[in-house]
């Protein structure tokens, strides 16, 4: 069906890829603008929080700053300023393994965990239902088609980068 | 091809629209970090600049403020610093027309618009390279695709905000 659609009206070849950029970032923009609306309504919190959190929650041993920010892909200083949010309100903590006194690791606290843990399952019901008229077989197909992008685009991002 | 792929991994049902906003957002994430990289690099600007100069180029008549804040989706305080900064480079003016003295516009000057122009075209050509293992049948069904996704889901917020 998406196929029939695109014969319609075909497209100059310079174009293709900018359009699909467009599209990309104009749905994850629609998205994103949303979720931040649940998350300080219902949460009181920002994406950037909800993110960290989600990181930690899926490093058991902490994560260092600098495995936090490529993570993330924020600046150094947003993530200072996101972590000593998320530790004065006694959700996350840090620590210095006896192994290794020089490097800090972040991670969640027994209260940060429960709490991200409401806010993960209220968030899967949320997106449910933001994208429930996406038919499961349109859901499968931009999964695979993502991830085909992602890994080539950083394939030839890394490859721009190269000496 | 996608379709086969999905079937030898069947997903729970209440985790497929989780992962389809997941990877959405990785895949978006990654494109948005190089073209942050390509526009400081090139162009010493950034995505917030570029994306306000491309708005002002599809709107020859000028935006108000307001109508700039809407459509790029950031924060009323961002817009005025961006706009501020673009001013000061000569690359967009202010005017308010005699039929209407109380309203601003903002538009690119004659310099903004072919500063703009420069960068589109380079831009053009590096998200052609960025994506360009991406096979065109993948590009057009991605496109198909995600318009679909944003308006399903611009109409469920909707719906959801209603009174």
């Amino acid at each position: 069906m998406a196929r029939a659609r695109v014969l319609e009206r075909p497209q100059a070849e310079s174009k293709r890829r900018l359009r699909l950029w467009l599209r990309l970032y104009a749905a994850t923009s629609v998205i994103e603008r949303e979720m931040r609306r649940f998350l300080r309504r219902h949460f009181a919190t920002t994406l950037p929080r909800f993110d960290l959190m989600a990181a930690l929650e899926r490093a058991p041993d902490g994560l260092t700053m600098g495995e936090i920010s490529r993570r993330l892909m924020v600046s150094g200083g947003n993530v200072t300023s996101i972590v000593a949010g998320l530790e004065r309100d006694g959700l996350i903590g840090r620590r210095q393994p006896p192994s290794d006194r020089r490097t800090t690791y972040v991670a969640l606290t027994e209260r940060g965990r429960a709490a991200f843990a409401e806010m993960a399952r209220a968030h899967e019901r949320w997106i449910n239902e933001l994208l429930a008229d996406a038919s499961d077989h349109d859901v499968d197909a931009l999964v695979d088609l993502l991830a085909g992008l992602k890994h080539s685009s950083e394939a030839r991002a890394e490859a721009g980068r190269a000496p």
